[in-house]
């Protein structure tokens, strides 16, 4: 089975050739501009290919012979189109830039390896040579895990793993498989299939990120309730970096001293480069199916999720909505037509009227079962009672079938929104349960004032999609109109109400995102400052010559300027309020 | 509710007024004499206690200034017996000088803590004046962990954490316990049982070993398929060390960069000291009892467990003896009188005669359920039609019962064979299901035969009691006659021929047991290369000073000399086979 290894466009989300489509969402737009306040569209395209300049190339002559003498031809490109789809991830800041085509960073080649052999052979030669590497999966990161803020004038290099996208082994009676890290979603589950397997990893990015960059990021999937997150999975692995290779024994637990493991998971390619994970696997279930429920409010939908864990009977996949994001769930759906529209009426009705559900604070909660035939009645059944004890209403299966089939198209929407200079971006992170509606209340109380600072309407929302027996994650997402000329400043200054409000409620800086360069100035305070110096003894005795994905994880001395937004810049949108 | 602080005896388990008494297990003693080739036996009591000479004691006064101005009477200790207790954990190499008095080391001082902030002053003013800190919890640990291998000339102090015993916040809703690391095991649940909850992590030195010693070696408790490791468990903690203290947030996942709390959890106090920690608990079980199986064979009950596993239903406890371990179990039951002995010997014709079950292969299996009433059925129904497909055959309550009654005993036993100059101790890892078999068969064959090239009868035996989806632990345990005047060199001529038998077959050196110094040269091997340079880099980074506990996990150039077990030795006994 070959890979798919195109990239994606290299100013939005997925293939040059997929685009959002709206034409079956009448609702949205006309939600979108009220909420948002859009009297007229402010229309920004990005510019031509042809339009971008990218910087000034840097090359290091004795870095690329020494690599060139064993790699082949094609593992080593420098035209515009390879170095400007490697510039950047997909953060607002990441699109905004590369739509405007003010690339101001563009690693000055890529690298391909094709084997273990070939990555530390480059590794080798970039720490020799004071050349920068930069890990590339697929490139889906929104936490600005691409672009090294210290280059010190070095040549960087984007090392792409895509072509090592093999699964190796899989062992269906231990349930493990070793897996090449470059495989992108689709291309990994297509080959456990052929074993009848499944790694069970879901995340929204799915089709266009790759397992060496969930495990490099501590990424979550939607089965994370059952599946766990991906440190979760992995048995064991390999990492390349500039002292040598890291190699784990593929165990299913220690007791060898600290996990060396843990050093590797989450380490946003600062330490090494990942060439191998085996990971836990599951048979693949017999029985899967998705259903909706409508919540009267949102406390109601975290208090039924909060029994099911007390319960033991989690299903798959558990998706609460908050008020808002349900009226935005409800503006993507398809217009109905003859009989199924009068049904969806009468339904409408049966809710408002007999359920007494207020559709400004109900709450739409996508979930899916898996297992044998008895186990997926066995925990339906059971989630049921306690879904209905909530005073949940069963909308059946359509919306959560209809969630599963656009479930990773959800990206493409901030490409539409920012076709309408509209800023648009999500923040997540985690918390206990006893702190979770604490931490939503004041999540969207400050996210919304703070684009209200910037002087436009605030369009802020939030989902639950992992929960666990001690806590949850809640994902913000918000949207406001640009502010011109300001654009950046405006959004790190919502950015920062956000992870301030995270910061302030006993979250964490991200559930599932990565620290990369957007979470940086929340990092000493998420680990502590002497967290933070285990962290940067790490870097220093695995890579003294700091090439590896040199300014993640680790801040400077003034975080939040390096980041982008000043104390005027701050001052200022305080003062409108 | 107070705490129970007693040391144990310092030359053997326990308290000092609990001694192991055969006189109930009239068949144990004349199956060990039979199996271990005894004729007569070779009584070996320990040394008087006033006969045993200390170490001479070094101060530093400097040191003694700075913490005696912040510290209270009684906290800061030097008497004879304080300094024994704490001089070494209960390994066979352990016990064995101890019980000979050739105490090569005890720390010059011992030093309790009341809170953190104290803790915090001892190792500033150690880091400040060069004072070696070695953590103390229960002092139950088999693995050498409490002798600096290099003190380096410099004064050495045990940090006896048993006065931070205190349950600070337990969290019923988000199910979490906010716990000072020197509680002892039973002083824990019982403060959790005032909140009607439990940690759930019970293992065998339960009695006598602390949560903080738990976080710090990586732990397993007998119920670790249902709660997990101790490293499943801990969500978040604090960690005094001498760069300042590492504090990581109270949230159920991140994705903040590399796992902080990982670095300290396995860190057997080589970076700091342990300070709180905030684990998982869950509400205490309405019903559980305890069962006995009994299966053909080795492979049967094997192949029981993995299908459990694969079907999602796993007791709470399994606990697998192989036919040695078995035989042992037997040994130590009650005699049964009366009408009871006639159902017993019965039921032995019908297992034999019907069941048609070898009593030289068979394997006797204790599992524990627990849950709701329909939880308790649910599982035992499930479980039981599993085992039974396996050629299981149920015992009933009763071996079960008996197990549970006497589970933390067992440590007692060394102490009796070492009365009669019988070297016992264990061994244990953990690897995949594919593996496992090969790995028990190798295990015991290589031990066997290193017991024999030391010129005596081994008995070597192996029992399941951790298991995963991916795969098991094996933990082995080993007696012969002690080779008088060499007991140290053949034991660690034993040990080694079982480490060995890990590595070449893919397990790891230790599942729950910690590296200490007794698994020193085997870590290299078990982390690679790279991953011992990444502890050493932590090392460095966080105690540059080298105060923490020095000596453990990270080996010297040298490390089967250092360890104790010459080449020469190794040739002599390896010559005789």
């Amino acid at each position: 089975m070959e890979a798919d290894i195109r990239h994606m466009k290299w100013w939005g989300w997925g293939y040059e050739d997929v685009t959002f489509d709206d034409s079956t969402k009448p609702e949205l737009w006309p939600y979108l501009k009220r909420e948002l306040g859009v009297d007229e569209i402010r229309w920004k395209k990005p510019v031509a290919f042809e339009d971008v300049t990218l910087p000034e190339q840097k090359n290091n002559e004795a870095f690329l012979a020494a690599i060139g003498a064993g790699l082949g031809e094609g593992q080593v490109v420098d035209d515009k189109k390879s170095r400007l789809v490697h510039a950047a991830g997909k953060s607002f800041r990441d699109l905004w830039l590369m739509r405007h085509g003010q690339v101001q960073f563009a690693p000055d080649c890529v690298v391909y390896p094709d084997t273990e052999e070939d990555v530390a052979l480059v590794v080798r030669a970039a720490h020799e040579h004071g050349v920068v590497l930069v890990p590339f999966g697929g490139g889906s990161n929104i936490a600005g895990c691409l672009v090294p803020s210290d280059r010190g004038g070095r040549m960087v290099v984007s090392l792409d793993m895509c072509r090592m996208h093999r699964v190796l082994e899989v062992d269906r009676y231990s349930l493990t498989a070793r897996i090449q890290p470059g495989v992108y979603g689709q291309h990994l589950e297509d080959q456990l299939a052929e074993h009848g397997v499944t790694l069970g990893h879901f995340p929204d990015s799915f089709l266009h990120s790759t397992l060496g960059g969930w495990v490099a990021t501590r990424s979550a999937g939607m089965q994370s309730d059952i599946y766990g997150k991906i440190e979760d999975m992995v048995i064991s692995l390999r990492m390349v970096t500039p002292s040598g290779t890291i190699i784990t024994r593929t165990v299913p637990k220690s007791s060898n001293g600290i996990d060396i493991k843990h050093l590797c998971i989450g380490s946003e390619g600062i330490l090494g480069v990942i060439t191998e994970v085996v990971v836990q696997v599951h048979h693949k279930p017999e029985k899967e199916d998705w259903y909706g429920w409508l919540f009267p409010d949102f406390k109601s939908g975290l208090d039924a999720i909060h029994e099911c864990h007390r319960g033991d009977c989690m299903p798959t996949v558990t998706r609460l909505n908050d008020p808002k994001k349900t009226a935005l769930s409800f503006a993507f759906k398809h217009p109905k037509t003859g009989i199924k529209d009068k049904i969806a009426k009468a339904f409408k009705w049966y809710i408002g009227n007999v359920k007494k559900i207020d559709f400004n604070q109900c709450c739409l909660m996508v979930v899916k079962y898996e297992g044998t035939p008895q186990a997926f009645n066995r925990i339906k059944n059971r989630v049921t009672a306690i879904y209905k004890k909530h005073r949940g209403v069963c909308l059946g299966a359509e919306p959560g079938r209809s969630f599963a089939k656009v479930k990773f198209d959800f990206p493409h929407l901030r490409d539409y929104v920012m076709d309408r200079s509209i800023m648009a971006d999500v923040s997540e992170t985690a918390t206990t349960w006893d702190n979770l509606r604490t931490l939503h209340e004041s999540g969207l109380a400050d996210v919304e004032q703070a684009i209200k600072d910037t002087g436009v309407d605030a369009w802020v929302g939030c989902h639950l999609s992992h929960s666990y027996r001690t806590g949850a994650s809640l994902y913000f997402t918000f949207g406001c109109l640009q502010r011109e000329g300001r654009e950046i400043e405006q959004y790190l200054y919502v950015k920062k109400a956000a992870e301030d409000a995270f910061m302030k409620n006993g979250g964490t800086l991200s559930h599932h995102h990565a620290v990369g360069t957007e979470h940086l100035p929340w990092v000493e305070e998420d680990l502590s400052p002497t967290g933070l110096k285990a962290v940067k003894a790490l870097k220093a005795g695995l890579d003294p010559n700091d090439i590896m994905n040199p300014g993640k994880i680790i801040p400077s001395e003034k975080p939040l300027d390096d980041w982008g937004l000043s104390a005027e810049a701050i001052d200022e949108f305080q003062s409108r309020s």
